[in-house]
């Protein structure tokens, strides 16, 4: 099911001096095809759910993009130095968007009475991160948004839900599971066992690590973040066990916090439930998102057998504020759209050939008339090129005709001029067949609809 | 017919800290719809001749990038910093993209046998160039440029031309001549008139000053770069008088290479005759393009009334192999697709509302049903979205519907809960229908018929 797609990969393993930089990626024509096809169907997904696009510039003015993450963050930004007389002081002035959220937040301040509200937009588009290059993380990556700003509402969480789960689908992604938690459901659980406030983050960082780690190995990080062995132990078999969501469900009836985090969950899949089929969404207890920025539902899309998720996102009430924006209620989804696109066959998009109609020119004084048989197919919707070579021997011309994928030529030689006809070649049977000049655009409107009905 | 697209530019006119960077543009929904419809349009144009698409990286190693285009231009290109512990160091080690030449040479050099013969490919993307923003002068720009490498035939320029010309009439832009020269028409000229090879490149700079200063002061430069005073009037006076393509063609009779450039000018305008109306293509002995690196035929697109030109390009047979990649002949095109951009009208591209169908949320127990409703008219292809905001009542919740460009607004209260239907309120004319719950389906499948047609 993974097949390959970054073409550097399957040429030879050697870095050449005409590789692309490290952690980047050229795209020959099937791949940039396979990728547009993606795109544009998670563009018409979002805007079927009334998400509008944004796009935003390539780099950001550093003091916009850096200090927001923290101190590891910054290390991968991308940095500009300045230009001219300033080049030589060695400083930047710009840098390359890290993520979609921050330009969004920037917007979201700039613009924001001419924004709609609730602001529902989609962002897809290349963002930058000088992390390791490694098997199927780049530096140069794709990343797909959507966001909801201005809507503290449940059902925005369900909203964006639905529409991940849309985008997946219509990718041709179905074998997966849209794991779904809420903070405030692990905040009462760590009420609940006695964590206090200042280990939360701790913990919760630790527990993170159960898709990882053995639970022994969790247990032990627990311990050593200074969690009673005791309180370490139940924590861990509670998030754990088969019956998890019947333990915590049973637990958090004590807890006021803990309550009202259930309560979300138990909205959020009830709202769903005409959009995504209930096997593919779970209330998962044991699923903690790292970033500490999330204040309400969370969620994490799996797939059986393939490492990492294949999008995730959560509620962040607080961050577009903290990034530079206006005091807004926000939530939102990321989709793995370059994990979703090596998981894609190769041939998930429509193919077609690179030309569908070759024109060979025999001569130089036939060669307007050949011009205006590539031009007549192209008017009925066909690919076509004339021949471009040197050659002037039909035979060469025939093979760089199959080479190219053509369906159809058309030939047009002396003969053909005396009789007024054309010689059409069917590439596949090689079956010729002589039509008088006069019928040859009906004659390539019936074939185009033929090939692509 | 110039219209504004430039968002910051309606805006308040004092750049703020949520500006974008100098020289860059967001683009809310509207422009990237019209954006995206445009170059969907080119994509269909260019894959309609066999061109394939290309993607390379936003950077490349500055070693790559400088020093191929002389100091000025290395002065406008973006550097990026090193990282880590190289930070420090100030100096750069990748750079972003400048043009679609650099990495088209490089790409043809890396993957040589795996392309096809001759390589025809478009590159449509973002470049990025330090120039001082201006008026239209961005310095995050699309490119939009095609090439065919390895085909030293006249048939590829006119190939070229005829896409070229398809893609501007594609896009609306039909009041346009492309004026056609060739370098070995401009080299005979400098020939006949006793031009040495020494001042060549100086006079031809001057020359295609032609249509910026008076003949006069042309006239004045090429007498200060040394040329005698009368070839300086003869040369200019030739090439501007209104019968310059007559006189030109009667001198050039006496002179080898400009009989070559004149046999290439005709064969091109014979070969796109099909596909280029007399009126849109015209020999233009003036027209001199700066660029050094061009060895054939070359062209440039004019608009009556608006500056500059909407696009422009000519074979250039060395640069590929000058540029790093090997030695193949080469030509190409680019479209001043911002240009373009600007001069389209802002409904160009097919229109569709923000949202097609509002679904009101009147209670938390009828959400659910709300949620399935705006599924279904999604299952119809319309764009749906239910109310995210605060307010239980409908009347603020149809001005929501009303704002978001709603045709419909499918209303289910606790009425239409006890009756088992759903409200239908048509936003245009205020009128509301009853619609049984099991025929919404139906309902909103007529409608998407006779919305989309």
């Amino acid at each position: 099911m993974w097949s390959v797609l970054c073409l550097d990969e399957i040429r030879d393993v050697m870095p050449s001096q005409f590789d692309p930089p490290s952690g980047t990626r050229d795209f020959l024509a099937a791949d940039v095809e396979k990728r547009e096809w993606a795109f544009g169907v998670l563009r018409s997904v979002f805007a079927s759910y009334g998400f509008e696009p944004l796009q935003t510039p390539a780099f950001e003015r550093v003091d916009v993009l850096l200090g927001k993450y923290g101190e590891e963050a910054d290390k991968l930004v991308f940095k500009i130095l300045r230009r001219g007389e300033h080049e030589a002081s060695g400083e930047a002035d710009l840098a390359l968007r890290y993520d979609m959220t921050v330009p969004l937040a920037r917007v979201a301040a700039a613009y924001g009475s001419q924004l709609p509200t609730p602001y529902k937009r989609y962002a897809l588009g290349s963002t930058w991160r000088a992390d390791r290059p490694g098997k199927g993380r780049y530096r140069e990556f794709t990343q797909c948004d959507i966001d909801t700003l201005g809507s503290a509402s449940p059902h925005a969480d369900a909203e964006i839900l639905c529409a991940h789960h849309d985008a997946l689908v219509s990718l041709g992604v179905t074998d997966f599971t849209i794991l779904l938690n809420c903070r405030h459901v692990l905040s009462g659980l760590l009420e609940v066992f006695g964590v206090t406030d200042d280990m939360a983050e701790g913990v919760l960082t630790s527990l993170d690590k159960l898709d990882k780690l053995t639970p022994i190995g969790v247990i032990d990080e627990l311990i050593a973040r200074g969690l009673p062995d005791q309180t370490a132990m139940e924590l861990v078999v509670t998030m754990t066990a088969p019956d998890a969501t019947d333990r915590i469900r049973t637990i958090m009836k004590e807890c006021e916090v803990g309550t009202i985090g259930l309560d979300e969950v138990d909205q959020i899949l009830r709202l769903v439930t005409a959009q995504v089929p209930a096997k593919r969404i779970a209330f998962t207890p044991r699923m903690v998102r790292g970033l500490s920025y999330y204040t309400g539902p969370i969620w994490e899309t799996e797939v059986a057998g393939v490492p990492g998720s294949l999008g995730s996102g959560g509620r962040y009430d607080q961050l577009i504020r903290q990034l530079g924006g206006p005091d807004l209620a926000a939530t939102g989804t990321s989709i793995g759209i370059e994990r979703v696109l090596m998981a894609l066959p190769d041939d998930v998009a429509p193919q077609r050939a690179r030309i569908e109609v070759a024109v060979p020119v025999l001569s130089e004084e036939l060669a307007t008339q050949s011009f205006a048989l590539a031009s007549a197919a192209r008017t009925a919707g066909l690919r076509a090129s004339i021949y471009l070579g040197a050659s002037g021997k039909l035979g060469r011309q025939l093979k760089w005709a199959s080479d190219a994928g053509a369906r159809l030529c058309l030939i047009y030689g002396n003969t053909e001029r005396e009789a007024r006809t054309v010689t059409v070649r069917d590439m596949v049977s090689a079956e010729q067949s002589s039509v008088p000049i006069d019928g040859v655009a009906e004659y390539l409107a019936d074939f185009a609809s033929t090939l692509h009905g």
